[in-house]
């Protein structure tokens, strides 16, 4: 396969240093420590104690740590031969994107020329590269590191642009980032995907699927998702009352999501069986929903409401909605992040919109509300074509059908010990395979 | 095999959308965000600025919530075929029981008629799932999901009633819930597996086992579980010294179970080996038995004899009665919670007696911690009993002899890599495994 | 082979109980609850409220014992055949230990006759046996669980009396310790290493390596060691600016690494692969690196160089020094601790030399930051080169050439579903496999 370059020696080695070098000399011109004399318009940081103030986030950004590394990470090791990348390229993508994300939020809000480094702008740095995460996975097995690498550095500069409009021009509520990372992230992804699509692949592929093992390695990351989507909605809100209404509507959302996912799934499936995917995803559905409406007064059950609905619309979207997009529309979502992140993410746009002009927000404005959504959709798609035509250069080292959904292409694969099956006879092979 | 409808395409979903329905109506009625104006007799809420209070409490919560989610729902994937039943049906329980716990706990601590969430609430809900989840590990692998929502009804309703009784009517102590959680949850475990008695059992299952991996994803489980074990302990304690101690006692008597299970685990099998069960449960008894007395003064060293003891009494107790259980009392314990939860919690019962009459609790008075073991024991036996009466009844999807343990009957289980084992030669096969 | 001895059945139970219960006898004796009246000239303890302070650290203290417990335990499961081990024996080593390094620290710094704990005495103690565990890495599938408690014991007091005199008496920083715990902890497990050569094991072994799962087992460590390195890094800072600075720094150092790591992996691998070896060590080694200089005013981008440099470093380690040192120095480092925790630690140190020198931290002395590594690097050499040779006193029960790497000659081992595979056809079956 000639047309195929996907070895990676100098491509990717090259690329990854020379980001890190350009990072480096940036920081050093442009980032300092917060010394707490910086007014941020934020409400966490009016004390004078900065510093101690800065600390008592602490633990929320180590909660939204651990659900962009291992929630994210682990929640793609579903795929029977796709493992390390999910995990790896997770951590390659993430550890790169939250550098380039502080620098692009940082440039929108500068002290005397300088980004001052606080635990907020380290969660809001995390927060960025979920989008990226989230795109990663509509595209997941059919892209190359060198692709995801140049999709990381567009997709958080156009994220970083979009969150500031929302955020600054608009003064949109969006505290969960219902709209500016999750609707955002999944039409990003899905544009990507478009552009990208592969004829080859119409009639499925036979590593596009799970083993029994690796949905357990894929419910690691949907439990600590779950369990720390609390701390996502409410890790930005202000401190007191609409951090914990934050919580707690989250909290109760992503618990009634569970049983109309576990209920839907059920009703859809051959013989009322559970489906793993299913199980895995719409379970999550409720704390995209419930973002831009998180610390409004929607009261406890006007969360679970939405996180219901949440369930029910992401199960039947994996149900019946994946399927039609792929066959029709050329939109292989290989995690089905539509059905996650973009679906529950209108949702809660929507939502919001409803919320604040019930008046459940003090000072929110419907209509900027409905403008904030239209400006994340519009952003991502856009900038997701724009982007996809790109990463569509052949010279990107993108993997050839047949070697799609397999880590060996890009990883040192170890000998497995069920090793005589057919599904391993391809024509890569890691270096321990040919040992064998 | 006519007399078991197992399939769960109407039955379950039906009663899984029923009862969510039911919730959000009664949240809607019952429930709101707590505004810092109520007074709970709780030591954390004395402050006027409760919302912050409230946040004070959020990392133990979350350390609770790891371990009720991913703890409890990873340790019981040492089954071999029951993984996904073993972290998803965790899941369902815990999620809906959360909800259930929080109207079942605030029915009893009305404040003009209104249930005020609170974090310390959200502790508590999550606590009130642990009872359920104990019992699930007693009937694992031999219950439908149908069956195991409706022990989860009835089994918080009567635990709330019991830790009503206990904790105001008696004023007993159990901050760590030795025997409010523990021995509840594990003797009304065990009267629902005695109910449920499977003579087709007796000579064991070949899914009632673990495999490589499997002890491993079961070791996620353990270890989380056994790391948050001073938060669970700690977490409703009284702030300032109680909680401190609390934390302390729970750390020193984990550390110290540690290596009493270790040493006769070996000492008991076979040539000196470590056995896996031992591992993953024994380790964990110091927590449980250290439950009733963890902020009392009695001493690390104190701690560490209780765990000590602990960790022999409950590697014996695999090793030597849960075999004697099953074969003479009919009493078929999955996970041998009898060892893990039944016998630490009575011991961590009677240490909180003991140590109460020693004086080291101010205030306490050691006949009304006899008075709380005792009921704690009785509502378990009778409540359990009579659940397990309700779920015998055959219309609830109950898996015949032959489907125990294995997911395929209630999951969707993909194609595995190693299928030409006679191991999974059932008459129910999944639809990929008809595909293989 | 009537030369080995490696029934545990009366040696282990009788080392561990034995060792447990001086342990109980000696905090009967010395160890008290913390009454917050003592001075502990630690900045965290100035309030009057110790109790509350103490608490503050609380979060980061589950932080770093996830770190210890998950981290470490995960990182070694990497091994196809030794995963009970690696998980298992490291809670051994690590809960025993933990109640050792309280003593063996505390008796640096006894308050009227008395250890007095507090969470920061936790933290350091769960400190204390990340050396061990460490060293554990180079010696991971040859040692029997009773070497390992012995190097435990004697490891962790070496460990106290360093640490005492390089912050005590040196008065050197080093507040992520990547001298007095890694370079320490790695060299100390190398002089063990090079004590237990094996010649038999010159050309490799066949259960010394991966498969596919056990690999992102180990991703699961690798991982939540990365997220939590911040924690481990200024969880003993001074409270304010300097803690701040750690969590920073750190952060920072780490993303920066990864860029490298992944990089410098692709770029010495067949093809441009990426190698899971290098992905799951040499992407910490930014953490390890930047301990020393954590809480100084070196920059994020001073942060990011250390980073940078260690991961190139680490991941050429991996390729090409460790090899080396296996072939020529006799020193077979099983999961390359040198390259991860050795040379990082030095140029962890270094950097502090050069960080002090430039004033980056107030009243530090570079001669004395110089001294310290000395000192570190000193006392592991020759501390673990007198282990080694107790160790090697035939009568522990070390496991013969032909049984490393393999946890059945410790563990009771399930029969696996892939049994006919030729290389578990060993001499030493378990019971399980025997019923086969």
């Amino acid at each position: 396969m000639p047309a195929y370059a996907t070895n990676m020696r100098f491509k990717f080695p090259i690329l990854a240093l020379t980001l890190e070098v350009i990072i480096i000399i940036l920081f050093a011109v442009f980032v300092v420590y917060d010394d707490g004399k910086s007014s941020h318009g934020s409400g966490h940081d009016t004390s004078n104690d900065t510093h101690v103030d800065n600390m008592v986030l602490y633990p929320m950004f180590q909660d939204v740590h651990v659900m962009i590394f291992i929630g994210f990470g682990f929640l793609m090791t579903f795929l029977k031969r796709y493992g390390f990348s999910s995990v790896g390229i997770n951590l390659l993508l993430a550890a790169f994107g939250l550098q380039w994300g502080l620098l692009m939020q940082g440039i929108w809000h500068m002290d005397h020329g300088k980004i001052k480094v606080t635990i907020l702008k380290m969660i809001n740095a995390d927060f960025s590269t979920a989008t990226v995460l989230i795109s990663f996975g509509a595209v997941l097995g059919k892209t190359s590191p060198v692709q995801l690498l140049i999709m990381t550095v567009l997709e958080i500069a156009i994220f970083a642009a979009n969150e500031h409009l929302v955020a600054e021009s608009l003064k949109a509520n969006d505290v969960g980032a219902s709209m500016i990372i999750h609707a955002f992230g999944a039409y990003f992804g899905l544009a990507v995907a478009r552009m990208l699509y592969r004829p080859g692949l119409r009639n499925g592929h036979e590593n596009d699927g799970s083993v029994y093992h690796s949905d357990l390695f894929a419910m690691i990351g949907t439990v600590f998702l779950w369990m720390f989507w609390p701390s996502f909605n409410s890790a930005i809100a202000d401190s007191g009352v609409p951090q914990f209404t934050a919580v707690v509507n989250t909290y109760f959302s992503l618990a009634a999501c569970v049983l109309s996912a576990y209920a839907i799934s059920s009703l859809v499936e051959h013989k009322g069986k559970l489906d793993m995917v299913h199980i895995q995803n719409a379970t999550l559905a409720g704390g995209v929903a419930v973002g831009t409406c998180a610390d409004m007064n929607i009261g406890p059950f006007g969360a679970m409401l939405i996180g219901f609905l949440a369930g029910i619309i992401s199960t039947l979207g994996f149900k019946f909605l994946s399927p039609v997009l792929a066959a029709n529309l050329g939109i292989q979502d290989t995690c089905g992040v539509h059905n996650l992140h973009g679906m529950p993410g209108i949702l809660g746009g929507l939502a919001g919109i409803v919320a604040v002009a019930l008046g459940k927000k003090e000072g929110g404005d419907a209509a900027m509300q409905a403008a904030a959504l239209a400006s994340s959709l519009g952003f991502a798609l856009v900038g997701g074509a724009v982007t996809g035509f790109i990463m569509k250069l052949p010279v990107w080292g993108q993997p050839p059908d047949q070697n799609c959904f397999d880590d060996s292409i890009y990883w040192e694969v170890p000998e497995e010990e069920e090793e005589n099956e057919e599904s391993l006879a391809h024509g890569e092979h890691s270096k321990n395979k040919a040992e064998a």
